[in-house]
């Protein structure tokens, strides 16, 4: 059975139920699962667990690549399974547990996690569950639709549970690129000089003997939860495309832009989906997570090559583009997430780097994770492994929330996770400030005329005149520097007061 | 005359006075000047400028590699000539004039800011003024103790002033490694494994004919004005040891340690000078600038190479290294900035970056720029660069300030260079907090009995208990995160109220 997924005939009698793979998992353990953006997702397995910590309470150290699908970190977290979490997540009730000191969060760089981990700062990892479409006759694992960490979990640990998913479609195979970088000191350069390149293999090498168990599977990833664009992400990403072709005209970015990184969720998707109707042609990307806008870019034919870490689509794009994945198949590599976000790679192609921000204070900082300075929405992500090291990071979000009780652009955000060194573009539906080259006092009146909503641009104004008494190279009144996010939390509006 | 010096003999009559040198800069020019914290700046030329703006008002963007010495910046802004300046700057009277709002200052990370100009993004550099010891004969260009982005400027440069230091020994030739990345997108992998990698020319090679003036002058470099070690410093040492051992003995670094970045200025040079009583052997440095405490680690027989982008030592050092440069020839290598600021070389070499702080609050977050959260100290340098992708990222501070008016361990920093996902150690003279792994909730107890002097732990525990009533990731009572900040603001100590 499962001869064409499990082609070592020697692990075929490790095949077994989630429950009895669960069995391999104790109190204090450290857990990788696979999992990126909810693709790839290890997803009987975490339910098996959760069923088992009713008869054995257990408390574990869960490392991913990023968000889970199906629920899985919301039933782990019900049944009191998680004691350290890290490194994002997108689930309501984790992330409340999180809010209320319940999970201990480790908000990282996702290029960060595995080097950390590589390097003994969690101690051994234990237990890595890994999702795969096949083993190959030498025992490697061929990845879903992400690679994420899990290359790295399957390396390093020293047990490992593989969920053969048949749902998924073997035409994932040949589609990944497992490169790992070697040890330091002497670690040799990533050679990826192009966002085509291949440089790694197409299955995870591991010592067959490691793995432990094999669960059989059937449920598809889960679908993305991101929404369609709207009226205003059509003009954030008008904003952009002027942007880009004022760049162009100006000599100072090539006429098919450099590879674009776009983060997860809702905005930097429907932003990307504007450039269906853009002039631009030959655009490639250079992303973790691969959303709905590179399928539809690429069925439009202006995107000819996409490098990410996870495929994460609507429910009718999965259908489209699962069901006739050789068709994308010159078009498409998968890569582990420390590759994907690699420093290294992102300085040296020069990405294009747009991501969401919470909120941006008036001098060009940004606040991707906490909502009202102290409560976690989904973390960091990758987000700063790009702004830091790519040729230009934007920022986009709309400019209120909350039917406008809630601004995006604020005196000082309460939450720095990218600061004024880093962030070169800020969008919104109102306009694109240019930040570059630019020092705080001048960022001012660009971040309030052209991105502020204009029914905060009065109250903004106002602080900054009042913090002028104070004199500085970034005057602020600290006293009043958090009064809209105070109202916020006490009024229910950033405008009460 | 000085054949040794201008050895492409054609060149020889543009030898000119700084006066007329200054000639060639106009109101609204760009300008590039050699120079990185204190060392192998242009000496004579930025004088002579201040003196052309009596008569010939002028406002320029002023980029150098980082600080300048010789009250350049001083007399520049005096001179009313500085109307942007980048990307690092140390001078008393600048800063002032950046904090009235008179010179706009960005505040960038070092290794960006070749890559901005190369983009286009300050448009065309008009001028560069270069130290160099030599010319060659092929009318390559020889810095002398320090490259920061002289070699970049130079090459992009429509004109350059060469400024031949007869001060600064020839033997500074075959010191350098210039390497300047490809044009984007193609660029190659740069190819440094091994901090002792020479990669690229002794010279930096550009059209003789660009050489538009050559000044020649005799002005050693200014001393470095860092305070020598102290009680504190010494603490702060012997804390970052014990926890190196630590690390060691339990596998998680090897017994040389990995290459260090050590930051500018006494905090960190005081403590690297520490390890000249420490076990470790062997050590290697990949940093920016080489200050007293290399020579004093190599002298000692506990430091085998270093390399960096400048040389800025005391004056009793400078004359014992520059007059002997030659016995230290194998040991060290002068590098751009934008190389021995690389992320990926960062990355790849798995760095120990040692950088100071000004302030950090309890949950790791750190300001190392914003005085009171708007007054502009000397800029983030080159602590970004490292800090995001180093293996690890050391702050170190003193605990108090000011005779303990000013704590450095505060509820909420003002301004953040440094967040939560990037500050992995702070140290202080009480102690060490490792950060790493750990939410932020487990950070803060850590943080304050460990680092925070005595006489602020209990204020800065009821900040904590009081801010827990909002819950949250990261809680925080808003209307008190700076209340020490105003309390010094208005009554010159954050214990005042």
């Amino acid at each position: 059975m499962f001869e064409d997924r499990i082609r070592l005939a020697s692990l075929r009698d490790r095949v077994m139920s989630a429950d009895d793979a669960a069995k391999l998992v104790g109190d204090g353990m450290v857990v990788g699962m696979s999992g990126f953006t909810r693709a790839g997702d290890a997803k009987d397995m975490p339910l098996a667990l959760a069923r088992r910590a009713q008869a054995h309470p257990m408390k574990i150290t869960l490392i991913t690549g990023a968000s889970l699908g199906h629920d899985s970190d919301k039933t782990l977290t019900e049944a009191g399974v998680l004691g350290k979490r890290l490194p994002f997540q997108v689930d309501t009730t984790l992330r409340s547990a999180i809010n209320r000191g319940e999970v201990m969060f480790v908000d990282q760089h996702l290029s960060e996690t595995v080097e950390f981990l590589r390097a003994g700062q969690f101690g051994k990892l234990d237990v890595a569950a890994i999702e795969a479409v096949a083993i190959t006759e030498d025992g490697g694992l061929v990845p879903s639709s992400s690679v994420g960490n899990s290359a790295s979990f399957a390396i390093l640990a020293e047990k490992v549970i593989v969920e053969i998913n048949l749902a998924q479609p073997l035409a994932f195979e040949g589609m990944h690129d497992i490169w790992i970088p070697g040890q330091r000191p002497h670690r040799d350069p990533l050679p990826i000089v192009d966002v085509r390149d291949r440089v790694g293999t197409s299955a995870v090498k591991i010592a067959p003997e490691k793995i432990a168990a094999i669960v059989i599977t059937h449920t598809p990833d889960s679908a993305s939860n991101a929404l369609p664009p709207d009226a205003q992400t059509r003009n954030i990403a008008g904003h952009l495309i002027e942007f880009f072709q004022h760049e162009v005209s100006r000599g100072r970015l090539p006429r098919t832009l450099p590879a674009i990184q776009s983060g997860i969720g809702t905005i930097a998707n429907a932003v990307l989906m504007g450039f269906v109707d853009s002039p631009f042609e030959q655009l490639t990307m250079y992303s973790e997570v691969l959303q709905d806008s590179t399928f539809e870019l690429m069925d439009a034919g202006k995107m000819v090559f996409a490098s990410g870490s996870s495929i994460t689509v609507s429910q009718s794009v999965q259908d489209r583009v699962f069901g006739d994945l050789a068709r994308y198949r010159d078009q498409l590599v998968l890569r582990p997430q420390e590759v994907s976000n690699h420093p290294e790679v992102i300085r040296r192609l020069g990405l294009i780097a747009l991501n969401t921000a919470l909120e941006a204070d008036i001098y060009g900082n940004v606040n991707s994770t906490h909502v009202g300075g102290t409560h976690m929405m989904n973390g960091i992500g990758g987000s700063g492994d790009f702004a830091r090291n790519a040729r230009m990071a934007i920022f986009a979000t709309k400019s209120v929330a909350k039917d406008g009780r809630i601004s995006s652009i604020v005196p000082m955000v309460p939450h720095v996770d990218h600061n004024e060194h880093d962030v070169d573009i800020l969008v919104t539906e109102q306009g694109l400030a240019d930040l570059r080259t630019l020092a705080p006092r001048e960022r001012v009146k660009l971040v309030i005329d052209n991105c502020a909503h204009p029914s905060y641009r009065e109250v903004l104004r106002d602080y900054y005149r009042d913090a002028q008494r104070y004199a500085g190279h970034t005057p602020h009144a600290l006293e009043r520097a958090f009064e809209m996010h105070i109202n916020l939390r006490d009024r229910g509006s950033m405008l009460a007061g």
